[in-house]
């Protein structure tokens, strides 16, 4: 299996790297704006890490996972269209606004992977939403992993990439739209981290996955 | 501690008031537009539970939970908006469309909390979403509470009140504002269920709370 991680020099992206290969997938090119510079990180993190361009990296690739930040989401996804084709593009990105009273998500009431999906031919699917960089980068961390779109076969490559970089389990959320909730939840985290200086996750309790 | 839960003659109302009432809360009134309905509920659940109208039911009360369905939460907080006053109304209403495609949340970019809070005075809070009626009947499920509010003592209060109905923790998640991601929550839950044959509920991990 191939996974691209576009934009993969960020923290989130190099985290999503770094449990890839350590869980075992055998081609993980991290791309970037910057072919050297996503060499550089890919170096760092070793194994069969590599870097590219975001363009090289998306071809070929089974899939690939959108993980710029949240501003530059649908300008990136603009920019990888044609070289994307139909290989499902992964949004892992949540809008956020911060004021004094705490971090709301984005006033669209359309989430970002919806308004990705208009950019793009190829099936997206988002998850990932609730899952912090600095808990990737040492083990899979102890969460589990929401997933949603509407193509079952885009899905289902993402519930199972998920499924290797989360000790918890993947879940299906749903169709595409559960995205405004999932972004959603990522003001809720970190609304949750602040207030109680934490580092949370979310477990589901009360499935009994295949 | 009183406790008006109004609307309380439904499956949620009621397991939040055998929740409470297990838990010690010395008063819970159920409310209904049809006091007698509301008291055969209260002395079927026993213990310090009684029923009355909504306005009767709020009169007095440290705290209402609105516990109408989704499509009758907005008229109902404007008919006892004036017998509500200042006691904070805690919201736990969301809306769901359902579709072949799986369940979506309310395509409104406002949370139903939020149009709640433009029609009465008193500070409104929303929370327990995640919790399914079903989840409640026996004992008090091994689930968290998030629960959000732009006015601390309420949202201290909901917390409270929350931390009685669930075994897992109740937090603090934000802003009223994250409601909208609260009550998009719920079509995720739904999701899964359906997804799994599931009871689905949350838990937050990587938080040690007070």
């Amino acid at each position: 299996m191939k996974v691209a991680i576009l934009g993969g020099t960020g923290s989130f992206g190099r985290g999503v790297a770094v449990r890839l290969a350590a869980a075992g997938v055998d081609d993980v090119v991290i791309g970037s704006r910057d072919a050297e510079r996503a060499q550089a990180i890919a170096a760092e993190i070793g194994g069969r890490v590599s870097g590219a361009t975001n363009d090289d990296a998306v071809r070929g690739a089974d899939i690939a996972v959108l993980a710029v930040k949240a501003d530059a989401a649908l300008d990136t996804a603009r920019d990888i269209a044609g070289a994307l084709g139909v290989v499902p593009l992964f949004s892992v990105a949540s809008a956020l606004s911060f004021s004094k009273d705490g971090v709301r998500s984005d006033p669209d009431a359309r989430a970002i992977a919806e308004r990705i999906q208009d950019l793009v031919q190829a099936p997206v699917v988002a998850g990932l939403h609730t899952i912090a960089a600095a808990n990737l980068e040492e083990a899979a961390p102890q969460e589990d992993a929401l997933i949603c779109g509407d193509d079952l076969e885009a899905k289902t490559l993402a519930i199972e990439i998920s499924s290797r970089i989360v000790a918890g389990a993947a879940l299906d959320a749903g169709p595409l739209a559960s995205a405004r909730a999932l972004e959603g939840l990522t003001a809720v985290i970190v609304n949750v981290n602040k207030r109680y200086k934490a580092h949370a996750g979310v477990r589901i309790t009360g499935v009994h996955h295949e």
